[in-house]
């Protein structure tokens, strides 16, 4: 080729490939997702949210990007690489997969995370407000894996515990206790990590801005051992999660750890599904807490109808008056790009509570959905009404 | 089909089906495997130590087993479900993958580990001695995260540490430590995870085998920052893990939990890479250490030569008396089955310990190789010999 049709050819290709650009409209700013594995250059982010991925494939006869209920298809090169990306996504975190010849499997470019009930791909679209999980060079707290043997459901479980930085340092001081609950299909890693409360509070902790506090994060399920299952006896085993937050995990916590172990001094929230847990807790309990956080749910879920607060929960709402005595931050938040359920439910409870004149927090994170920076933002509003 | 022709049938395919099985002299006991993800049916193990995988890829040209080094090929059935299963594998913990078409990914059945530089599937071949490392009802220590800023790295790193089951019970004792890394193209989780660290110190203290201690499990890769790193300009960064672990991390433990801090209270041990990084530690650093244990690994790694004293890491081993006198014990360990060059660099160290009449404990792993069966018996053996 001489250097006249070299170069011709060079422009054609480089048409060629601004004219395919310029109809798909992305615009060429990736850099690799934060939570990648170590070295892994892909998946990729743009400043759109967009979520490029790249997989070597060479006998595949087609290979998906699978993110936000969508599937997007990926294009072979001449290496068997696939490649290809998706439409913006929203700021957060977003849990995702790939699809390989009909095969849903994790993408080998990312950390795992435990949601949507199995361990697989996560990725992160930068948020604008994301140094308030940031991890920073300030004193950081323990997050403690304990596990124990629950005599009420007969097995062993696990709770992530997140200790102040001045825990370990000043041996006699006591400190307060937030449970803090994951949503459905999730478990007791979600908090501590997609979630990054330990890193919330370090950073709240290090502004003046929450009291030191313990954060207890335990798993949701919770179920009384089936003496028999059977193909002819398939019952399902009664759930128990209150049982064995009140009988177990509170005086394991107040025997293991510096707490200060009065109703004045504990707190109990949840997202979703763990929001109208921990209601159900705190309402039948308000002799252990004095704090009650729900982000993204209420106990009345999915129902948008009128609450009667005589008979709503047993009538733990008809006495107004008692629960603002008793209940010092009612809190309640939610996305505001959640799917109608949780606004419309939620809506309905404040419509019961301001009927009942019980005073209440409530907080909307702007332009989020039903996701963990909707959960992570609530934390770090809720965190500073605490103690 | 008349009655007697579908029972002909029957019989055909209960024939052919046995002759394969009987070919591939599969023993067909399989269950679960222990490191699945929850509610996960597959991968499973059966008493022969084969590994068991399925697929639902319907549309893959082939789907393979990718472990130990071999690949298995699976059988799509008209479900466009893909099964097949491995030789039998050695007892003990192995990463493995699965191949789709051209594309390793991980299995989607089960949870990840970090180990062969990426976080992948693992799976748990039970070992005969698998009780040294059972979740027990037994009182069990924290394992707690710890995120620091490194100066000298000029980045943030994290360390997991264990504290034994009375640490957060009584608040005035101190504890030794024990300083425990991992391996090449492993991490700070290697040891808390499939090491399973936490559950043998819990076992050997619940039967008053080992004496309470806290663990300190960091990551051995640690690199000076590059002022300038460009394609004309690749150099490597320097390898500063001895400085990050002197320097920062033995004050931060010291600082942050109730540690006896004393060199006769102070141990460090490492498997493989971590084994050659923290026996040049303990050499250099006889001020801080009174414990060394080395796990399929020795600094002369990967010679099998004769070893002179006088010359082998500035001469730290020429004065036999003054290790003997100062190291309270210096154990080594090796698997029966690795590969040759760890026994014989193993072997050529030992002889030069001998010549140096170095007292120190040899310990064979029967039956095991270069993973963490080994490396989980050798810590429950050292950890015995500590303080």
């Amino acid at each position: 080729m001489n250097r006249r049709n070299y170069c011709l050819v060079c422009l054609m290709t480089v048409m060629a490939f601004s004219s395919a650009r310029a109809q798909d409209l992305v615009k060429e700013d990736f850099s690799p997702s934060e939570v990648n594995q170590p070295g892994k250059q892909y998946p990729q982010v743009n400043s759109e949210g967009r979520v490029r991925v790249q997989l070597e494939a060479p006998d595949a006869q087609y290979v998906q990007l699978d993110i936000g209920g969508v599937k997007y298809d990926l294009t072979k090169n001449e290496q068997g690489v696939w490649i290809g990306e998706s439409a913006p996504q929203e700021e957060g975190f977003h849990y995702y997969q790939l699809n390989i010849d009909g095969a849903s499997v994790p993408d080998p470019g990312t950390r795992y995370f435990y949601g949507a009930g199995r361990w697989g791909s996560g990725i992160e679209i930068p948020a604008h407000d994301q140094a308030l999980y940031a991890l920073k060079d300030v004193p950081h707290g323990l997050v403690s894996e304990l596990s124990y043997y629950s005599e009420i459901t007969g097995s062993s479980r696990r709770c992530f515990v997140y200790t102040p930085p001045c825990y370990e340092e000043r041996g006699d001081n006591r400190y307060p206790v937030l449970y803090l609950q994951h949503g459905s299909f999730e478990d007791e890693t979600g908090w501590p990590g997609q979630g990054k409360a330990g890193l919330i509070l370090d950073n709240l902790i290090a502004e003046g801005k929450a009291r030191p506090m313990i954060i207890v994060m335990d798993n949701g399920y919770a179920f009384r051992p089936m003496e028999v299952q059977t193909a002819t006896n398939p019952t399902r085993p009664a759930m128990v999660f209150e049982e064995v937050m009140i009988g177990e995990i509170i005086p394991m916590i107040d025997k293991k750890f510096r707490t200060i172990d009065v109703r004045e001094s504990r707190a109990i929230a949840g997202l979703s599904m763990g929001a109208n847990q921990t209601m159900r807790i705190i309402m039948n309990n308000l002799d252990k807490f004095a704090y009650y956080g729900g982000f993204s749910g209420t106990a009345n879920y999915p129902s948008a109808a009128d609450i009667d607060a005589d008979s709503f929960l047993g009538g733990a709402f008809s006495d107004g008056d008692r629960i603002n005595e008793e209940i010092k931050v009612f809190w309640l938040g939610v996305g505001t790009t959640e799917p109608e359920v949780f606004p419309q439910s939620i809506g309905a409870f404040r419509n019961m509570l301001k009927k009942q004149d019980i005073n209440h927090i409530f907080y909307e994170s702007q332009g989020t959905a039903h996701e963990w920076l909707t959960w992570r933002r609530s934390l770090y509003q809720f965190a500073q009404q605490l103690f």
